[in-house]
């Protein structure tokens, strides 16, 4: 048992990702509640009552005002950089949506601040803080079917259809368009399992009504030599769905809505994971534990390089060539 | 109602196609079984006595008989362009095994070599020829759900388990390997949804005990901007599934086994198709179509640009580049 008073958390952006994680503050026994900013003063005095919590005009305002330990920020990703370097800059622990930034060079500078001031810089809350998604890489490291050979991701969602997108919704130069803000969800999911670290990626993407990006095909291959296919489509023509296939030596586990079945000589396991908690919940479980000293996964480095695989996507796409990275971005974790 | 006669047919190769070939003849009453061709005497014999067919010692003494109409050619694949030539030359119509052939050039001949001598060629059966695709293919060419942006394939079979694979059974190099034998059906499939002319391949092979392809992915770009990712598992270690997902701009299409979900406007429509009949009835359907005048798909050059599709992706993968097909292989028909 930990006895130490909640963490005091901010939130940067009061938009629905900063809804969800209020709500996870609320269910934590760890954390609370303090501050939030928001640039809007009418969303700003409104969401401060709804939530009951200080309101700050910014994000700088917000971290220097001495009542906030961990900031979530959930501003637009133009603004990732400015909000992190200055949580950094005031000593705050930092949770970032994803994607980390807008430029591998902005997200490098990211966590070479966060790194400098010594404070502990998540990213996400992404699909893959799904525990479903832990259990298949416990799986993938204990060797319980034999070695990882390949992995087969498919999403389908809504993201055209939740609301209008306009054009700057859809700008992948400020950080926008589906691939950089939903592929994110994906390509975590592909890189937990794989094993993280991509080292040459194909891509296509298929576009919808007035240039906007619709969906998106991509094949990775990993410095271990697992190969992982990934195809997402954002148009909401089809239900939502994930689905995952890991395809082992001696055996193959698809990831269904309750958990996991195993295949292993010819037998299915059915291994329930319990989904009941959201993906804010487990990002402020792992905030919690790295806090506590354990090594994150979702750190700034593994944020950077999904950022990275994500605009390797975009380039081979563009030049229908298999963009190779250069060097590792990302180091295995015991 | 047509009134001719049967059309004569004869087998080479009473392997398991051969048999499976056998029954749609038997059910079909448009062809009749009337000889069979082997090179093992004691296959041969009981083989003849459970068909009720006599037997040749091989393709050319089958064919210059003047007992057949047309063959079937289920030998190994390195024996395909013989057995084409010879019925070429004999005036006899043929359907082939896929792959046509080992290489592009031996495929092309066999092409060359059923056109000048004015017989019909199909490459088949495979898994294409299954008549809900055919469905999907219409649902593509008369735009009910608008333009066709993307196609998803899966596909897990027991492949490798359904008997123990020699290492001549995998060589790439004589027709056999699971990307050339198995990965021919999935290519077909996406070729025929996706409008058949395959401009760029990205792929890798997943390699399982023993360096047998134990799987592949593959990324394919089509002439027309249809983007298409296909992942293959034949290690039976998953139940056996074949989905395919194809996303338009007005809606998507779930291939399921007992039809096509057509997704549109929020909308679930269910399509039953009758999955009765077998791949090989169908085949013997393409070619008594074909010999009543009707343009076939799966017709020799079909079955040229399927193989040189898996042959781009063995290069693909072995020079972790794009593969980019420089002539079309094939031109789409009305």
């Amino acid at each position: 048992m930990r006895f130490h008073a909640p963490r005091r958390l901010g939130i940067v952006g009061a938009g629905v990702a900063g809804a969800l994680m209020s709500r996870a503050v609320l269910r934590s026994n760890r954390f609370v509640l303090t501050g939030l900013a928001d640039p809007d003063p009418d969303v700003r005095n409104r969401v401060s009552a709804e939530w009951g919590c200080p309101a700050f005009i910014d994000a700088t305002e917000l971290v220097t005002s001495g009542t906030v330990d961990v900031v979530y920020v959930a501003a637009p990703t133009a603004h990732h950089l400015g909000a992190v370097s200055a949580a950094a800059a005031a000593g705050v622990h930092i949770i970032c949506e994803k994607p980390l930034a807008t430029t591998a060079a902005d997200a490098r500078e990211a966590v070479d601040c966060a790194r400098r001031a010594g404070v502990s810089l998540l990213v996400g809350p992404t699909v893959s803080y799904d525990p479903r998604y832990r259990v298949l890489r416990q799986i993938v490291t204990d060797r319980r079917l034999g070695d990882l050979l390949s992995v087969q991701a498919t999403s389908f969602t809504d993201w055209h259809r939740r609301r209008t997108r306009t054009a700057h919704d859809l700008d992948a130069a400020v950080g926008n368009g589906l691939l950089l803000r939903q592929g994110a969800h994906q390509i975590d999911i592909v890189r937990l399992i794989c094993g993280g670290d991509v080292r040459a990626v194909s891509g296509a993407l298929h576009g919808g009504a007035g240039g906007a990006e619709q969906g998106f095909s991509t094949q990775l291959s990993f410095a271990n030599g697992v190969q992982a296919n990934a195809y997402y489509d954002g148009s909401g023509a089809v239900p939502e769905a994930d689905e995952l296939f890991a395809t082992f030596t001696g055996g193959g586990v698809r990831v269904h809505p309750g958990g996991l079945h195993l295949y292993s000589d010819g037998q299915l396991t059915d291994l329930p994971v319990d989904p009941a908690t959201s993906v804010w919940d487990q990002a402020l479980v792992e905030m919690d534990q790295t806090l506590d000293g354990r090594i994150p996964i979702h750190d700034g480095e593994w944020g950077l390089g999904t950022l990275a695989t994500c605009l390797a996507i975009y380039e081979a796409a563009a030049t229908h060539s298999i963009v190779f990275t250069h060097q590792s971005l990302y180091q295995e974790k015991s």
